[in-house]
Formats: C-alpha cells, structure tokens, sequence
C-alpha cells in the first residue's frame, strides 16, 4: 500500500527559511507526487509564533491594537485571536521587538509596556487563554512594564504606589497583582529558553549584549534584577527555567501565574497533534542540524518520538548530519535525509535552502508513492 | 507491503569508487535493513571486467597463461573461464594494458599479441564463445598482433607471407584468416567506445597520446592505419562504430567476425538481467553525474527502462544530479539520490566517496523496509 498522507512538521533552518516555509515547500512536492499533506508550522515563541498558530489551526484572525513601543512611541501591532476557544496569541516580537533597538544607539530603558497591552487587548476582546510567545524581544525590563500594563501595582518599602515602577526599579519592594486584568485568564508563557532571570546565562548577561546592553548599564541592571528577584520572588528568586526569556518576561509574567511551555509543546496542544500523527500515514520533520544535542528534547526527536508512539514512520530532512543514521533511528527516526545534496559551500547550501529541501521533498516523495 | 528484494546495478563513479565495489556496498547496507541483495556489476570492457563477469555469474574461475606483454615480454596474464558454457572472458587490460607503457619512455611499437594468445589459450580449453574486453589497452596496433598471435596470414602485395606484419604495415596488402584458431568460435567485442579506427575520434587522434604516441610517430602511424583500412576493409574502411576501441583492436576483431556489444548488453545476457528484474522489488542503479547525456544510452538510464518495463521502481545513487528529478521520471527512475550529503569540496567529495554512498544507501533502505 502506498503511502497517502503525510504530516509536516519541520523546524525553522536558520539562515536559510522558516517553519511555515518548509512545512509549505515540502507539502508542495509531496502533493505533487500525490501525497495529502498536512503542514503545521512550529513555532518556538519568537517572529513568527502567532503567524505559526494562524497558519496550523483554523478559525483565527490577527486583530489589531494600537500600544506603545518599548520607547513609549503609539504603534500599530497584532494578535491572533480564536473567537470560538476565546484564545488568543500574543509575541512579545510584535510590539516589544528587537525591531525597535536603533543597533547603533546608546542603550536606552526599554519597556514590554506593549506586550502587555496587547494582552490587555484580547482580556477585554474575552480571551480567556493567552498564549505569549518569548523571543524576539528588544526590552530587558524582567516584564515590569508588561504588569505595569496590565493593572499590577508597584509599592515601595514605605507603602508608596509607584508610578513609573521601571524607572525606579530598587525602589520596588512588593507587588499587588490583585487587580491585573489576568485574573482568571490562564497565561501560557510559550518559550524555548530555559534562561534564568540573573547570573551568567540570564536575561541580562546572555540576551543583553544583542540589544545594546552592555557596560556599566549591564552591571547596573543585573544588580536591580537580582535586588528585585529577591524582593517580589523570595523563594525561587528568578532562578526558574524560562525566567530569562524575552528580557525577563518570562520572570514578570510568572509573577502573573503563567508557566512556560516550549513552543512546540503549546503548538501541539493546540492543533491535537496527536490526533495529526493518526491520521497520517508517515511524519515528516527536520531542523538545520541534527546531531547528539538533538536528543536532549529538541523538536524534531520530540516528533519522532510521538511518531514511534503511533508506530508511524518519520522521516527528517536537515541542513546536517552529524552522527550515523543508527544512533537516531531508536528515537523513532525511520530515516535522514540531507537537504545538501551537491558539491558547494556554506554560504551556497544556506542560499540554496529552499531549493534543496524541494528537490529533497520531491526525491523521498517519489520512492514514498510508489505501491511498494 | 516491505520491499524484500533489491536488484543493484550501479556503474562505476570514475575517481570514487568500481561497479563491484558500489554493489557491495550498496549490498551490505541494504542486507543490513533486510532487504535480500543481489549486486551485479556492471563492465565498460576495461580493466576489471573479468572480475565483474566472474562476479556476477557462478561457475566460472580465472585461468592464468603465460602470454606477452606489448613489448614481447613473457608475462603472466588471466582470463575467467566457464566450463560448463564453454564461455571465456579476456579483457585487452590484462595482456596488452596501458600498465605496461612507461609514461615518461619514448613511444614504442607496441603488440596485442598477449590478447591473441589469451584467445587462443581459451580456445584451446574448448571456448566456443570469447567475449573480448576493449578498454584500458597500452597499444595502438589496429589489432595486427593479435591476429597474427591466432594464426592470421598477413600477405604483401608481391603474395610473399609476412612474418613480422606489424613491423610492416604498409607493406600489407591481403590477409587470410582461414587458418584462425578463431574459425567456428563466437567472438564478441565487448566495448563502450564507439570510435573508427582512424580519423579525429580514431584510435590514434584521439586515444594515442595517453599511450605516449604523438608527433611524427602519431601522423605516420594514422596514414598507415589509412592505408590499412584501405587494403583490408575496402568496405568499411574501419570506420564502423568501435574500430577504434583498444588501439584499433575492435578492428582486428572485427576482421575476424567480432561484434562489438556495450559492456552492460553482454553482462545482462550472461547474467539473464531481465529475469533478475523479475525477481526483484526495486531495482538500484546509478553512476557518477546522472544529466541530460544519461538519456542518450548510458547505462543507468538503460537499466531504469529495463525495470520500467517490468514496472519495477528504479532508484538511482549517484554522485552528481544535473537536471530536475521529473526529466528522468519517465524513462524509470523513480527517484535520483545524489550521495553528497553535506558541504564539501570536489576533492572530499570524491575521497569520501565510499562511506557517502554507504550512507545514502542505508537512508533509502531504512524507508523502503517500512511496512508502508
């Protein structure tokens, strides 16, 4: 029996193309060869994390909110919004986004004052899920402009309500987030960094560098948020995975209840994935490059594995290889194929990314038809 | 159902790796996966196209004789011998090889009598069908060396016997064969060159100068190949198609009632090809650049049509893809993978040709063993 359907789900190739466009490149050819091909776009909470859950799941529609940008400037940004689930997804990209940082400028205080806006927005359009994508963000404010925005109070050692919190960060002793507007509302913090708020691998010292933080201003800011990690969250004091996403929104909205979920995780809940890889006959996935690390519960052995599950075959195309075809096939990968498939260079193979996953597709889609 | 049986065919990857290797590769990888294997090896005539007869048929042995070399040295060479058939396969590389030319000596008159007498051995064993690989040679005789070694008369114009006819082409006028060992033998010239014997694309112009024969010897010996051409084959005049293969030797043959055949046609009748791809699933073939000249008769091309015909899938491995999958589609390549499978340069590419191949080998057979 030939195969008939197939489910796509590959990773972004960085440098060469996005989820969405894989997933869109690869169901050509196989619909093509004909194949029903199925494509859901994987996200990982940056760009592109509301346009993946658009693309995947039906009955959505991106809304537009006029908010501020991490300057205070009045812009125009989106959300998708599911009417029906009262769902709503929100990235941090689009209204608190790297976009934003001037890359020559001097480091100015940025706030995720928008982000929350926007989640502010779908709350009163009667969203009783938020998803909040962490990636991409140009702030690095541990999410206290983003629960300034949404009603959360800021006090200081002496009782005193602080207006502009951000501004006076060691002056913030406790919060009350009785009145922010997310009561009641689950929170979903959708992120594949596992960053804690302070230290070597947090939102300051890691992310900080990428959006004009550095110096004296880093020192600075690294001792407010460790001050203030010890203030509103004495028992895990910043410390929890994901607390360093997105500049530290991952920490503020934590404060709001919301836990973090990968990406994918929440894109497979989402889409009842689960029920995809049953009705399809074969899965496909992929990622720029898989090799050891890939185990360590990367998205595409993640697949795999849910497709071994289903005793279903999965199949990965990838930029790289690294490591035999063996060491992968116990995590359920029935096979591997490279994308790369001619004499050239780095530069070239990137440029040539989506060509090769075409050819690719179309190479593994003709043997997969075949009434074999 | 699983594919179970595999057919394997794949011609040689010039400065890679041979036919017989690939197929052995190849072979393992997919017995590995459980796929049953059956590699043949496919033989240009060249060098090693003993080997690959004595590999892809059972039964017959190799047969050592002590025969000349180009240059009358008493030399050790081999032939493969079938009993039972009463078959007997001589390769021009084994006696009369470009091995024996010292590349940096001054060019020599050089014999194909070793050739003739490894015939004439075969004959005596009771060979009632020679097949006679023409590739590799490190002579340019126009076969007079070996006609002479299988009992040739050569006779000047005057009627006077010539003892020594290669030293004295131009005195030649007539031959008889009559008295040929060859006389009631089936001989067949097994060759994928197709060049006359003189002219441009002749087996002076155009094959000479790697045997070290250029300047004033080159333009002598081309006017005496004319000459000879002239007097022996008024008709023909040696330029039917693979006359010039060996240094002329598919000329001599021919005078002897040789056919030439490719190397592929005479290994698919001695190994019942189409009844192998009968009993096969799929059939693997490929060669080192599959492009729009693959269409023109090049094996891989020839067997995907073979394995069309018996509508069986035909896969192709091969070291470079110049052209869109769907351009080769309908002549019965299912599907084309190219063995480069990361970015590299030509040099690596080819130095790792053997373990690129393996790889891909094991990728495709992990996907056709699905139960799918």
């Amino acid at each position: 029996m030939a195969l008939t359907k197939a489910l796509i789900t590959i990773d972004s190739f960085k440098q060469s193309f996005t989820s969405l466009a894989a997933g869109d490149i690869v169901a050509q050819a196989f619909t093509q060869a004909g194949i029903t091909s199925t494509p859901v776009a994987i996200a990982d909470g940056g760009e592109g994390t509301v346009a993946a859950f658009l693309h995947n799941k039906a009955g959505g529609k991106l809304v537009t909110q006029t908010v501020h940008d991490p300057y205070g400037n009045v812009i125009q940004a989106a959300f998708g919004w599911y009417p029906a689930e009262k769902l709503a997804v929100v990235e941090t990209a689009a209204a608190s986004g790297i976009q934003f940082v001037q890359p020559q400028a001097a480091y100015r205080l940025a706030s995720s004052q928008g982000t929350g806006e926007l989640i502010g927005a779908a709350i009163k359009l009667g969203a009783q899920k938020v998803i909040v994508g962490l990636g991409g963000s140009g702030t690095v404010d541990a999410g206290i402009g983003l629960l300034a925005a949404l009603g959360v109070q800021f006090y200081t050692a002496a009782g005193q309500v602080l207006a502009q919190p951000l501004q006076q960060l060691t002056a913030i002793k406790r919060i009350d987030t009785s009145k922010a507007v997310t009561n009641g509302v689950t929170l979903l913090s959708a992120s594949d960094v596992t960053s804690p708020l302070t230290g070597a691998n947090g939102a300051v010292q890691l992310f900080g560098h990428q959006k004009g933080l550095a110096g004296a201003a880093a020192v600075k800011l690294e001792q407010e948020f460790q001050q203030l990690a010890q203030q509103l969250d004495p028992q895990q004091k910043g410390q929890v995975a994901g607390d360093g996403a997105a500049g530290g929104l991952g920490f503020g909205l934590r404060l709001l209840g919301s836990q973090v979920h990968s990406g994918f995780d929440l894109i497979a809940q989402v889409c009842q994935f689960e029920q995809l890889v049953q009705a399809a006959d074969i899965v496909i996935t992929g990622e720029g490059q898989i090799d050891s690390q890939s185990m360590q519960g990367k998205v595409p052995v993640k697949i795999a594995q849910i497709a071994q599950q289903q005793r279903k075959p999965c199949l990965a195309f990838v930029g790289n290889q690294v490591g035999d075809l063996a060491a992968f096939q116990p995590y359920g990968l029935t096979s591997i194929f490279p994308i790369v498939d001619h004499v050239c260079t780095l530069d070239q193979a990137l440029a040539a990314g989506e060509v090769n996953l075409a050819r690719t597709a179309q190479r593994v889609a003709a043997v997969l038809t075949q009434a074999i």
